[in-house]
């Protein structure tokens, strides 16, 4: 999402493809490197589960408070639970400081207490580390009665998202343009994304596939495309950006919407859903496209 | 347990102390903070969860290899369900590279893949990214059927370890002399230490107070005094630290064996163990004793 991100691009996705060639075998429902989160039976649902990291120089923008770092830690993690129709049941963290210095400890701890309240998580551990880079990887678990995952996109579904996109990666390239955090038309997106677990648990009751939209949404709709093995279809003329174009032409708006990170919004195919932006089709084939322009397997990469 | 984890020292315990403020009263049936692993009801059993991070500069010995980094994390995060006599389930891990370098990335996970088979957990996912410092962060979830803990050490209880202790530390201090890897004694032990996994589970069903081992026995020791309140004493004359003083002299060795970390051991207590070196007892009282010599609470911190 910010600037050492695109250092290494889509390099992470050749680094996933390791993964699924070292873990994919492991007996596990869903395994490491297939979908957001891993699944697997236990009694009669499944556990789900998940970790993701962030740091200082990646991952927290210009002007961010501590109190924050914590928050975006357990909104980062808990976005793939909801990617997955899970319920949260616990989170823990492995926190980096650069010293100890208990302000800022104190601080991130507050960040991941409130947000992890906000969104009913228990907070069951953690881990205290040191590194030169403010790190902080978090981990959480949580339950499902089935799995839901990219895979499972049918033709003729539609295709829909929780909330609007864009508006995080257009505050960043204002911060990046000299703007103040004041002067940011939607800082909160920026600065407090909020996982849709909400969401995610209503979804997982009809959705045909699920993901979560931390990089953009070219390559959440790909990764969806891939393992469905379907076309992704967006429909111009279903996507109101007046929210975007408010501040940025049409064709960087279309951009910001389709490239832009950090909204941690939801995507996911259903028949049909009362919850949600309705934004394309399923039909058969492969690829992403808009309208007929094909939409390119490109975004902010998790580096 | 390197150079850099003195620089902080003991400082981590002061921030634990804020861990305990914040979290101390989650509804969680062992909270952060209060063992090396939480504690959650989960059905007929328990959840047991837990995350520990390892980088280059704090946690890897010189010459060690990329493989061994996969398994330091598997082991030092598994040490804490060993340390809580769960049974492991699943492992995840957080993996930030300097670089997509592919070789060291499946070099890594082949280390994962070789510890977690090991010691019987599956890899359920994990997530990449980028940081100048090469970092793991490992999390695990195990089941028990009981919570046990460092609370629960009863007064005419004997005292236990798992295996010797001080032969990671011998090692180390060793390289730092100028020594290569292939002359030190105890070279696995440092580059590979193991979890106890198997041993925990079987102490489980009868110890009254369990902790690993990371920073020294000195703390560990202190750790389930404090939350046990009784006096651990360890009596020298139960010691044969004859695996030590091959090397270093008498008071060196015993140096070693109360503050050297990076074992992995177990401590624990109970009326009487088959399973275990027993090193010392329980009695009324407080703190931590080499026969009448009190044991200060000192070690290798976390950082």
């Amino acid at each position: 999402m910010l600037r050492a991100r695109f250092f290494a691009s889509m390099r992470e996705f050749e680094l996933l493809k390791i993964v699924e060639e070292i873990f994919g075998d492991e007996k596990i429902d869903v395994p490491a490197g297939k979908h957001d989160a891993g699944f697997l039976r236990y009694g009669d649902e499944f556990l789900v589960f998940t970790c993701d990291t962030v740091n200082e120089l990646c991952d927290f923008p210009r002007f961010m408070e501590p109190e924050e770092y914590g928050k975006m830690a357990v909104a980062v993690t808990l976005s793939d639970l909801a990617g997955s129709g899970a319920k949260p049941l616990v989170f823990l963290s492995s926190i980096s400081l650069r010293e100890p210095d208990e302000g800022i400890f104190r601080k991130i701890l507050l960040g991941i207490k409130s947000w992890a309240e906000k969104f009913g998580v228990k907070v069951a551990g953690g881990d205290i580390d040191f590194s030169p880079v403010l790190t902080i990887s978090g981990f959480a678990v949580g339950s499902a009665r089935r799995i839901l995952t990219r895979e499972g996109a049918k033709i003729g579904d539609k295709v829909y998202l929780t909330g609007a996109l864009g508006k995080a990666q257009l505050c960043l390239e204002m911060l990046e343009k000299g703007f103040r955090r004041d002067e940011l038309p939607y800082a909160q997106k920026l600065y407090t994304p909020e996982p849709r677990i909400r969401e995610g648990l209503l979804i997982s009751e009809y959705a045909s596939a699920l993901t979560d939209i931390s990089d953009s949404l070219a390559v959440s709709a790909h990764l969806i495309s891939k393992a469905s093995r379907v076309k992704i279809v967006i429909e111009r003329d279903k996507l109101d950006l007046s929210y975007l174009t408010e501040f940025v032409g049409e064709e960087k708006a279309i951009e910001l919407f389709l490239y832009g990170g950090g909204d941690y919004e939801l995507l996911f195919t259903a028949e049909s859903s009362d919850i949600g932006l309705e934004i394309g089709r399923v039909e058969e084939g492969s690829g992403v496209y808009l309208d007929r322009t094909i939409v390119p397997f490109r975004g902010y990469s998790h580096f």
